[in-house]
């Protein structure tokens, strides 16, 4: 498998769910700082011209929560998902379905405002910028209210949403969020950075 | 089971499913123009204060993308999702996915605007409502070329996908695209509305 992504993107979600798979694959960097992103090449692995992309033996997958749930299911043993259980399953989904429809692109309206105004409409992308750190405050503090069981998101059982909960925690600092005022949150943030998969993928973002 | 759900909104994709399931359950009406989706109540129900959610017997699901695979695998003699085939399975989920966090994300900017710009700015929210026409027609042009296999979403097979593209090409003449500039997407559109499942669900819906 190829695992195609980005420097401090969502990719890194996707990436600690292979290492914590135990998967073999190779990364590749799609280096946004020249939008190789938009490369007549990158775009015939992912027309939507994002991060990340997993080329298989049968095709390539995009969209996070898509993935996850595909290396959970693909690795049974690193016991990733509540794989038997429809149910618990999708809360599992749920949680990945509220991080990339919601939280995602709450954090989104920061930097990519022009994908719902015009490029050269600043004002309105400011106003957008403006608001970032009020809806992520707002979804964390549901997370943290509502939806995180823990120790972990599910509760006993470690998952791929502990990775996806990972990556986006540690986009609060930028978006002028206090980790901190999510007590639960916080402690899940501190106990991932213990883990290998997490400090490898953590190194190889310089995060 | 109960479903809750509201008026002509993304809850038609998991009524179309429930029924193509074959599921007996109840529905429930959230009235949105009381704003009863943020009603005391019903924030019991969904803390996120949307719909659809859905009572099962071990608790509540909220999020299509995770309802529609929650139906497929709860009701496996319908056929509605690839549950064998993890490749097939995150083909599916990549593409509901889609749907979720860049599709409904830009037609939630028509009307929605508030949610990422001050309550108060209404110019932003203007030029937000202004871009959607351009947003979605970008959407739907990458699934006619890109993603929609044909005769269904996932090629052969029906699946819950179907249920979900039909839901959001419902809503392409409200935001100003024509669907007939996509032929696969209008012929798509027109079989699903032979369905009896559809015909049920329209029904509810007076679409």
């Amino acid at each position: 498998m190829i695992f195609y992504y980005a420097i401090q993107t969502v990719s890194v979600a996707t990436q600690i769910a292979l290492e914590e798979a135990g998967a073999e694959y190779k990364d590749q960097l799609v280096n946004f700082k020249t939008t190789e992103q938009r490369s007549d090449d990158y775009l015939k692995i992912n027309p939507k011209g994002r991060v990340p992309a997993l080329i298989t033996d049968e095709g390539i997958i995009t969209e996070t929560p898509a993935l996850l749930a595909y290396v959970a299911q693909t690795y049974p043993k690193a016991k990733l998902a509540p794989l038997d259980d429809p149910f618990q399953f999708a809360k599992l989904q749920e949680f990945n379905n509220y991080l990339c429809s919601t939280v995602h692109v709450n954090h989104a309206h920061k930097m990519r405002g022009s994908r719902w105004v015009e490029e050269d409409d600043k004002e309105s992308q400011a106003a957008m910028t403006a608001k970032v750190s009020k809806t992520m405050a707002e979804s964390f503090l549901l997370i943290e209210n509502e939806v995180f069981v823990g120790p972990w998101v599910l509760g006993d059982n470690f998952s791929v949403a502990d990775c996806y909960l990972f990556c986006i925690s540690n986009w609060l600092a930028g978006d002028k969020v206090e980790i901190k005022d999510f007590p639960k949150i916080y402690d899940h943030h501190l106990r991932m950075r213990e883990r290998p998969s997490v400090q490898k993928v953590m190194a190889i973002h310089g995060i």
